[in-house]
């Protein structure tokens, strides 16, 4: 495989594991040396992350398969969720990890965008490094209103998508598509059922209130565990740091006397921010990176296949 | 490569680059395969850490030419540094990594033992896994009365080498030669000059004075930065994990007014063993190392290449 690109599909669906596999094996099939590296519902959230590893051709067709069978198992006029979405394919990122570049990616969401439009009659949206206008470069902004709100939105000439038609897919909604870098999901969980705190505490982490530039959060209810929790994106783990965001949260919750009770990646995580973290409580002295006896065996390893 | 076992030689020089360098040059142009990984020195121990990687007769062969080059160019008479030492090559550890087992790293120390006899009249003691009696096992106690004490501690019949002559290498003392699991070395530095302070702590900790099971440590002087070091050993990362010894070092540092500066790992450390600290401080619900994409990347790596 000449590169590697990380492609992270979030589906509107967590509760029905049959059909979450399902997903997963119709992806895996249709893409060529497509690998499916993990698959993660939350039953609460309703929804499940799916990571994918291929290169752009591989993954063009996992994505095509996926979308076309979640189309088939999921209605989107009776899903409910904590999570906010759109479509039943909800988001589809693509991520450069090895030998790919953001370009590269942004290219595979416009082919991926035009692919769904054309067979599915899918409404597509472009995000963040793939989009058509700063305002679409947000995820929040152009899922503001939610599948219910969609075929409103779409009427503005400002809210058309980038792709299909301008109505919403009547069980599907509409897909966002694009290209961005590594994204971590992080949450938070706290030791009450009181939502206005995980809101709060939300508020004052996220970039769009005050918060750190790097970092978009939401307050959810957790119903099965009677908890609440911040639900975190960080979007620069590099400038904006996982164990600085862990620690303001940390600070803010005790100041309304709420413990944390803990803390959860969701899908996968890039190495260095665990390892940015251990560095920092451990107070470091170098980065360590260079004397993780893994990374040095993968060095080899990649450097053997001759990439 | 059918095995991968790792090799960390500790030699007695730390301030010389050159002569460093020259005998990482010697080890792996003997050593077919053989890979340096790192390579650390520091001037106050007056040591240098060497990490190869290779397979058990590359390893065997590097491990010869790297002791031969070592004797020519180290003399014990007139090295001065912090930390204790037995020989110009001091420690000679091998560590099943993947596809070899403690029991080939034993033999292979015995192999390397017999070979460094007969061709450099160097004594050999075996210590840890491949130790030939219980008391040998620590490698503290083979190396009590360090260089300047061994031609006295030789005669007695408890300290007679496991392979070679009685009596010390005239330039390059003894070697110590052994399997292992893998080990971290970790040092944490304190803010004050006065090494009572780092002997108390390193007492509080050690498995020997009534410490954590898998933790060694002595105080150490930073000559060169005025401060004073933890200088530790981890044997079972798994078992007394980073973060614990970190934190009781922290505690106890406290309560004499100091202040832990910084820490540092010397030479490798396996990714787990930062991963657990991450998770630590953290408060990660599960155990992060299946969501680290780098992780899964490896699995596949060496999925590929068939081992």
């Amino acid at each position: 495989m000449k590169s590697l690109i990380e492609c992270i599909p979030n589906v509107s669906e967590g509760r029905r594991d049959d059909v979450v596999a399902s997903l997963a094996d119709a992806a895996v099939r249709a893409g060529r040396g497509v690998l499916l590296l993990d698959r993660t519902s939350d039953r609460d959230h309703n929804r499940s992350v799916f990571t994918f590893l291929g290169d752009g051709p591989g993954l063009l067709d996992a994505m095509t398969a996926l979308v076309e069978a979640s189309l088939a198992a999921i209605d989107l006029r009776s899903h409910r969720g904590a999570h906010p979405r759109l479509g039943a394919v909800d988001v589809v990122p693509f991520v450069p990890i090895r030998g790919a570049t953001p370009a590269d990616c942004v290219s595979l969401a416009r082919q991926l965008g035009t692919r769904l439009a054309e067979r599915f009659s899918l409404p597509v949206y472009l995000y963040e490094e793939a989009a058509s206008a700063p305002e679409r470069q947000n995820l929040a902004n152009i899922r503001k209103g939610e599948f219910e709100g969609l075929a409103a939105k779409m009427k503005e000439p400002a809210w058309k998508p980038d792709f299909g038609p301008s109505s919403p897919h009547p069980s599907g909604g509409a897909t966002v598509v694009g290209a961005r870098a590594p994204l971590i999901a992080y949450n938070i969980n706290l030791g009450t059922a009181d939502l206005a705190v995980a809101d709060r505490i939300a508020k004052a982490i996220r970039h769009l209130s005050g918060g750190y530039r790097f970092v978009k959060a939401m307050g959810v209810k957790l119903e099965a565990r009677g908890q609440v929790q911040v639900s975190i994106n960080m979007t620069n783990f590099e400038k904006t740091p996982l164990h600085r965001v862990f620690e303001t949260v940390r600070s803010e919750a005790e100041r309304h006397g709420v413990a944390v009770v803990g803390s959860e990646v969701v899908g996968l995580v890039p190495n260095a921010a665990l390892l940015a973290a251990a560095a920092h409580y451990l107070r470091l002295e170098a980065d360590p990176s260079p004397q993780v006896l893994e990374n040095k065996l993968l060095d080899l390893a990649f450097t053997a296949q001759g990439e």
